[in-house]
């Protein structure tokens, strides 16, 4: 199947215009057909094996949110102190996740031992399983912003928190937690960018040719 | 910025139609600007904290494939030989890389101490520095198919022999080793789907709501 230019440009549009939404949220549900179209982009991610191991458990209950928000302030307050003098200053004025405004939080989830012990490709590199999760989650959050969804990935909470709220069996592993809705707008860059926390990197540095 | 219905099913058409390839390649070079826009790609991915962790050692020197090929196929010696009968039968039979018959290496790795020890969204759970650059790779993967490329990631290879193959320091990760060309076509199908490895999942068997 042959993909025209104008398709690969949007591929590049969604790519370069996906940020990490924590502000900006609205209210406005997501129709079911879009959450699951947003849900199946994530299914078709490559997985190791082609063992699938990813799981999504979806949340719109508000008590079920605003346990997860307390575990999100316990580990941001835990967090800040680890910054000093100006750095944690700043880091303080940051809005770090939109738990609570945002209509849908889908925590996504790694069962390593599904299809059983021996997986091909995960033979050697172990953790094989668990990058592919991760290559769900990118696929989600492209899919997300392809339909004007905004999303963003909150770090700052211990997996202790999500298995207990969520009833995550214990010999699963928790990738992220995810927040998704509608929103007044995308920002033009990354907000720790703007903010002036850390600048874009040259890609030019980053490329090695041949050896590092 | 707002993204059109087209636009939306064309990120849809390369994620669906987005495939681990391992045969196929044709030995056509990547032109320089075209691998250029992949790169950057990658280099656009989600990262946490800002800290862009990733860099991008490109292999086209057949010296330096040969030694990656053979990295591969001591590791799948010994992957073989953790299956047993029927399937360890099957386990052979496949082609599982392209090492030497794709025109492009790309070594995807991940500099844990890029932007110093203490990192924004990385204090709870380590683990997010690596799971940045495996969006990257997922990046990479989806923009090499709006370019009619094809790529697939070798995972059957011990990391110690890419480090010395490509002079990687110690101190770095490394995230995968991925091979990029063009292709003579695209499967409709995952190869392991259609040879009946493994079943494609059920999404919705997939798909918990409020609690696991």
């Amino acid at each position: 199947m042959n993909i025209s230019q104008e398709e690969r440009d949007a591929l590049y549009k969604v790519i370069f215009s996906r940020r990490d939404v924590r502000r900006d949220f609205l209210p406005d549900p997501i129709p079911e057909e879009v959450l699951e179209r947003i849900l199946r982009a994530g299914h078709h991610a490559p997985s190791v094996g082609f063992m699938q191991p990813w799981d999504f458990v979806l949340v719109q209950d508000s008590e079920t949110k605003k346990a997860i928000k307390a575990g999100f302030e316990a580990a941001n307050e835990e967090s800040a102190q680890q910054f000093t003098g100006e750095r944690q200053e700043q880091y303080r004025s940051f809005k770090l996740e939109g738990i609570m405004e945002s209509p849908i939080g889908i925590c996504v989830t790694c069962d390593r031992s599904r299809t059983g012990p021996v997986v091909l490709g995960r033979t050697i590199k172990p953790e094989m399983d668990l990058f592919s999760a991760v290559c769900a989650v990118q696929n989600i959050w492209l899919a997300a912003r392809a339909e004007n969804i905004g999303m963003g990935w909150v770090s700052i909470i211990h997996d202790d928190v999500l298995r207990s709220t969520l009833g995550i069996p214990e010999e699963i592993d928790i990738i992220g937690y995810l927040c998704l809705g509608y929103v007044s707008k995308f920002k033009d860059k990354p907000e720790l960018e703007s903010f002036g926390w850390l600048p874009r990197e040259s890609l030019e540095e980053r490329i090695h040719k041949e050896r590092w």
